[in-house]
């Protein structure tokens, strides 16, 4: 009597009395549950996965990835219709998605981008209804709220325990598959309702330190491969060679340089596009003659990153995501070689992220426009062919956003009147380096004033894209049908623009 | 009308169209909010505390804690009454709470355990409500369930960036407050509606690795002290030279050797009383004489597990809890010795938490009795002076428990018919060593024939408890009166055992 009121208080009433033979049920065994599946399909059916839900899948593996095909083959051959696909990114490798979008196996799509035949095909008209496009930071907010309700992630592992610790590489094998950081993996995990890994190396427990930690992880299937190595990444990211490249990045490093950004503790995020990459180089030539270090290097890390951190011109690296085999291999050897997870490093919501931190950003561009409008996501024909990923978080975030493109590409301008999909918005990009000028954004006096007063001759946006034209003409308006096929979304996940339908008539 | 159509079809609509004014908040700033604040008055007033709410604080500091005084004097000062203290332990340090119980500051606690004047208070009848134990494993499947819901968590933490990541340990400065891994209070800033760090070393942007990611915190407050260095940590944890302790320590090492749970990669978790540290130190000797090595070693982490891991005897530290300098300073420094929080360590409910992963794990006891039931929370007289900690969690995960303890202390038995209080069930308790004899649970038969094999004399747990009672002879059975002062769980959150006031008329 006395007890049960005593439960009652302290609302603990549901769980009843101490039972031995429930104590007993754990002891010894490795897990609640058997966590070790024998199959995909196994997987999918013992995650109650139902017609209409939401699914998940990473882009580490980029255009190595097997995992969004093996599953989506499986899902299709279960009958189960009517999904949702939410991955952070899609690659030209998942060209065979168009199949089961036309089965109905695949009614939506959410995503940061998309290349090849499937992003071509849903610029026709492919699908029902439009492509949700987010950056990274918009989909981590969209998770966290709420917006985008993951029902089952499956998300590839290069290594993972038994009780489901998960890993972007392993310390079992030598030259096995590895993507470095599962940062955008990493929101999935905590969020979906069930996680699925998929691996194609079972080690030991614990397989610490974790990407993606066991008790987010409800079943793991071993597969034989997860990917095709030569696709997911590469020994190192290359320098280019292009002079034109060269030249922009050799001017963005000076504007840099004499921006106010640069100071002996400064934070940078360098994009991987070959001019921003190019910047980084030039930067660390600076760097050194200058004796300024960088108190952190945040974002896709590239091996470039790596080398400036070993050579101690860089105190921390926040890596997200890893662009090649160097970056990969520093995550899993490096101290101060961080993972971090998607809302970490943009999560819009969150108090504090690490875009927020930066001093500044330098990212690439297929088209600014003359209020420094971005487009990182359709070619000069509409058609899809590019990724959002953290283009508009970092340049929010950062103290500058410096967006580094060459003034046309063959017979394209890259400075135009009206950009054909708004990604970034003007508003938070501060300075336009091309290898024909430079421009800053007027709302950014504070910058005009200080690069003019260290000497550089700078030029108005309209300048810029007067000399684009002179070169190269006016482009050929592209032609639209009325139909939405994708609908671009700010980092807050509102509607910042939207993606028609081509018209080939 | 389309593009609203699309939202619609999107579920999006609640966020409307992209606002310039919106992207340009945050631009160059370091947070979505600001953080830091000046005082804790000021973070409980922003935290929105309430009469009646739930408040939470980590033991991480032990007996040099001045954290939960500190902000439970803020609150008394506001007038804030009813509230629940859900601590993930409490310490003699903690004697002031008594005041804000007698006032009503404080109506209710939880706790793992409790010692000293408040211990005493209690156990005499202080509280209105009775206070509810729970291990660490329970505490975390509590929080995780909601059962246990924490509307303001205040953290204390050696180190903090103005984002929030915090740490158990700084890099900024030598010789500063440490208290290693901060695994407990990663659960509470992982499901609290709720954070504040306060922190007496505000570090540069990123404080990496982070024990608390800053997306989980929500406020930040730089305070002068957050504890008494002496009381949160000594050097080194240091050797018993009680011979009775050595010889138990001794014959613990030996059935372990033998019980098949001794092989090359095995895993282990060694309790931080007297014996059980000495236990470690004779199994180091025959780790070394027979070339066997440990794959990880869990739990509370102490500087002789360092010692071992930097000699290459264990290949990887999971550490909820550091026991002293050396196990804080590994950590900081050592790559493979891993911060885990409580839900990985032994949280019940995860699919796969370590302790299910542990091959054996040496405890203490206050208390064993015919039934192998152990009691680590109430002394002979009846009064609350201890903790559960993860006892019942690593004895049930644990392929073989093994619980060390004197036969008897002064004139008090050891095994006894009865525990006064049951905290770990006799279900999972497989061996009992003392110096006196060895008793294993007469469930574990193939323990019994293992070791009767290898030459061990075994007793009966009555036979122990009748040489108990030969040298000391029956201990007086403690009079209560009927009102419960404590409730004990068991990891699955069931009622165990109640504890009742003492009858000291």
């Amino acid at each position: 009597m006395e007890l049960n009121r005593i439960i009652h208080i302290n609302e603990i009433a549901q769980n009843g009395a101490f039972d031995e033979t429930k104590a007993l049920i754990y002891k010894g065994s490795m897990g609640n549950h058997e966590k070790m599946l024998s199959s995909i399909r196994e997987a999918i059916e013992k995650t109650g996965l139902k017609d209409g839900m939401t699914i998940s899948f990473h882009h580490h593996f980029r255009n190595g990835d097997y995992i969004v095909n093996m599953v989506m083959d499986e899902i299709a051959k279960m009958g189960i219709k009517g999904l949702t696909v939410a991955a952070s990114s899609l690659a030209s490798c998942h060209a065979p998605l168009i199949e089961h979008i036309k089965n109905g196996v695949i009614k939506h799509i959410e995503t940061s981008g998309m290349r090849g035949e499937l992003a071509e095909q849903v610029s026709r008209g492919l699908m029902e209804f439009p492509v949700v496009f987010r950056s990274h930071g918009g989909r981590a907010a969209a998770i966290e709220r709420g917006e985008l309700h993951i029902d089952v992630a499956f998300l590839g592992a290069p290594s993972c325990d038994p009780m489901g610790n998960a890993n972007g590489y392993n310390r079992d094998e030598e030259n096995a598959t590895m993507c470095g950081s599962l940062g955008y993996a990493k929101v999935d995990a905590q969020y979906a309702d069930k996680v699925v890994i998929l691996t194609d190396h079972v080690v030991p427990y614990p397989n610490t330190p974790s990407g993606i930690p066991a008790i987010q992880v409800d079943y793991i299937v071993p597969v034989q491969n997860i990917g095709d190595p030569a696709g997911i990444m590469s020994g190192a990211t290359r320098y280019t060679k292009n002079p034109k490249e060269l030249l922009i990045a050799k001017t963005a490093a000076q504007v840099i340089e004499h921006s106010g950004c640069f100071y002996d503790g400064f934070s940078m995020q360098m994009g991987s596009g070959g001019a921003s990459l190019a910047t980084a180089r030039f930067l660390r030539e600076k760097m050194e003659q200058e004796n300024i270090h960088a108190h952190f290097a945040l974002g896709g890390i590239t091996g470039q990153i790596v080398e400036m951190h070993e050579a101690g011109l860089i105190d921390k690296i926040l890596d997200v995501q890893s662009f090649d085999l160097i970056a990969a291999n520093s995550l899993k050897n490096n101290r101060f070689h961080t993972q971090i997870d998607g809302r970490f490093y943009a999560g819009y919501d969150n108090g504090g992220c690490a875009v927020n931190a930066l001093d500044f950003v330098v990212l690439s561009a297929l088209e600014i426009d003359t209020e420094f409008n971005v487009n990182v996501l359709t070619g000069s024909d509409g058609v899809i062919r590019g990724a959002i990923g953290g283009h508009p978080d970092t340049a929010a975030g950062a103290k500058m956003s410096v967006v580094v493109a060459p003034l046309t590409r063959g017979r394209i301008p890259t400075v135009v009147k009206k950009v054909n999909t708004v990604v970034t918005p003007g508003a938070v990009v501060d300075v336009v380096v091309t290898e024909q000028g430079i421009a800053v954004n007027p709302r950014r006096q504070d910058l005009i004033d200080r690069l003019t007063a260290e000497g550089f001759k700078l030029n108005t946006i309209e300048e810029l894209r007067e000399k684009a034209e002179k070169t190269v003409g006016a482009p050929e308006p592209i032609k639209y049908l009325d139909r939405v096929v994708g609908v671009v979304l700010y980092r807050d996940n509102t509607v910042i623009d939207v993606i028609r339908q081509i018209d080939e008539t």
